[in-house]
């Protein structure tokens, strides 16, 4: 028995997660905002209840620290001694890892690194694992990559057909994003169909507030929408998804914006918001379309209308497909989108039933009992995945 | 009886072919080139040989001038009065035009106007279209427009997920290209197969050096892969198709291009070209990649598999296909894109017949007879499809 803790350290925030592993039973979660900031809020569940305290949390470290004298004096655990184990989750792995990797000098140095190809991200992830280094020196720590499920695209798959030096000289390929999310519904697919995952070919549909979908190919992922960065391919919550590259020039010549402008109207003014001019949050999206807004409807149509088509181009990339997953926040819980997603695909050999759709957040499965094609709905849990890699790389 | 000519008109070049209608036969045909340059040059097929000249033609007007001067004086036509109609390609019809129409002053002006919309085609061919009208006053003339056979997209297929305003401000939308080539193999297509267009679903490669792909549903274009620009969608000869839209603003800070700059490089250096480093022709690249260079192997892999997963993408949109057709250059001739295209897609209904593929440019379907989904290869014309617009517009 042992405690590790699953640790995502955004610019301002860290979320965690504390289990009993291997049982992989949650101990404790919550989440710290607003560090850095005035009126910081700290959010724990003590004994299954939620408590919420706000104070300045002046850095990540205070806020690290915060939360280890929590988890003791409220008797979570009995020391700092027992936890074994700290595993965090950063966002690019760039080609270098391909797996996540127990954190040393040279591993931080690399990931700081890659900052320069997750800027928003990295330098986070970094800030996370150095405050944990300060106040646990002597507890091993992971890195999980959101990235490494990714690596094993070949090159057709990961290869912009751009001049091939930009790709030798400053890394620009496919990287793909929400790994963790993919490797874990992928898993559990094999485990609910009861067929090795070697065997399997799989259409995963994590479609949160940021979308992402992958080909899955006997347990390796061999193709994802997102690209270099996670602007890429589907339409998403307020990002653009794939656009004809042509219109960033044609934007700023017509907006007098610069390229980075451009680049913020993409990730942050587009997508269901940009579309609906109502919300980037699809339940707000669905609400209004429900009550006749047409522009509600379009968005919801856009963004369900390009996974739709990615279905296809990834049963095809595949040569066929055994199974769609859906997960996260929207795969999870919109029987709209599922539904919009869904139909029309019997050609496909996916037959899947409307009665089985009515569901929210729970392991299910959506096809016809004899339908060639699963269709399921698994809620995803990237906090175990990183636990799970602590256990496996530490002990 | 009538005579009727068809005319692409470049920035320095003019295509043409001379029909007699409505038997749609070829007179002749023929290309000036160099147009405003030294040592312009003037090929035409007489009698079915090719006659080439050089000589300097310092405009678009000189040029139409000499090429009716030659259609008389090789005996061609007895005289001007036979040729009754001209027909212009012209690229971008915008939203405003959703068919072929009689040029008049407004409808010329209309073109000009959406030169914003595709600055290096669109006064050409208005420059084609009034160098015509001086020489020939009195003839009527129609435009044909790359755009027009799209325009039946729904929103949902042509709307980018951008900020809504953009698209009613400066008409940023999806508006697709190769109209003129996807309507006249789908009509074609429904000619070979002995059933009406509307009960088909056809997804149309148009694989030039440019290449587009259509999926056409009850005859009318429903979704395309090249969008507000001829630069999006599949990998192409230099072009790169789609890729992460967050990679300009990266490339031009790693290069020091501008915005114009990296569009260039997308547009002129990329595609087969940029993966290969050795040609944007397919043939080069067919060559090496025989004689094992990896990097031809990987941009004959990079174009293929992009059109092989909107195969799939297209299904998906029209809840299954009828037929798939392959045109223009290397659609007609490239036996191994076809069937790097076309392997592994029998989940979908796809038999093809490896024997049958060995053809080059001629009608003929590639799948097995009993294939639920048909294949054919169908040369293009977008020559005929503009005398058949004369016809049905002026006659």
């Amino acid at each position: 028995m042992a405690k590790m803790i699953a640790i995502n350290a955004g610019s301002s925030s860290l979320k965690f997660q504390l289990f009993e592993m291997p049982q992989e039973e949650v101990i404790t979660k919550g989440l710290i905002e607003r560090i850095g900031l005035n009126d910081s809020i700290f959010s724990i569940s003590v004994n299954g209840e939620k408590q919420e305290e706000v104070t300045d949390i002046p850095n990540h470290e205070v806020a690290v620290k915060m939360l280890l004298d929590k988890l003791t004096s409220t008797g979570i655990i009995r020391s700092l001694d027992e936890i074994e184990g700290v595993g965090h989750r950063v966002v690019h792995g760039g080609e270098v890892f391909n797996d996540s990797v127990i954190i040393t000098d040279e591993v931080l140095e690399k990931i700081e690194e890659l900052s320069e190809l997750a800027p928003l991200h990295n330098p986070a992830n970094v800030t996370g694992i150095k405050s944990f280094q300060n106040v646990l020196p002597n507890v091993p720590a992971i890195a999980v990559f959101d990235t490494a499920f990714h690596q094993t695209m070949p090159e057709s798959s990961f290869l912009y057909s751009l001049p091939y030096e930009y790709y030798e000289k400053y890394g620009i390929r496919k990287y793909g994003f929400h790994g963790t999310s993919h490797k874990y519904v992928s898993e559990r697919a094999a485990e609910m169909l009861g067929r090795p995952k070697e065997q399997l070919r799989l259409i995963s549909c994590h479609l949160g507030n940021g979308a992402s979908i992958a080909a899955i190919e006997g347990g390796k992922s061999i193709d994802t929408s997102m690209g270099f960065t996670p602007l890429a391919g589907v339409a998403m919550g307020t990002r653009s998804g794939n656009i004809d590259p042509a219109l960033i020039p044609f934007i700023m010549e017509k907006t007098g914006q610069t390229a980075d402008e451009v680049l913020n109207v993409l990730n942050k003014k587009s997508g269901m918001l940009g579309v609906s001019g109502l919300s980037s949050d699809l339940r707000d999206i669905e609400s209004q379309a429900a009550e006749g807004n047409e522009r509600a409807e379009l968005a919801l149509e856009v963004f369900a209308n390009r996974i739709h088509k990615y279905i296809g181009s990834y049963a095809s990339r595949m040569y066929g497909v055994d199974a769609i997953i859906f997960t996260a926040g929207i795969g999870e819980n919109s029987q709209i989108v599922r539904e919009k997603v869904l139909n029309g695909l019997e050609f496909m050999g996916i037959y899947w039933d409307p009665a089985r759709n009515k569901v929210r957040g729970e392991e299910t499965f959506l096809n016809h009992p004899h339908s060639p094609v699963k269709v399921m709905i698994i809620p995803t849990n990237e906090e175990v995945m990183i636990a799970r890699d602590i256990q496996r790389l530490t002990v």
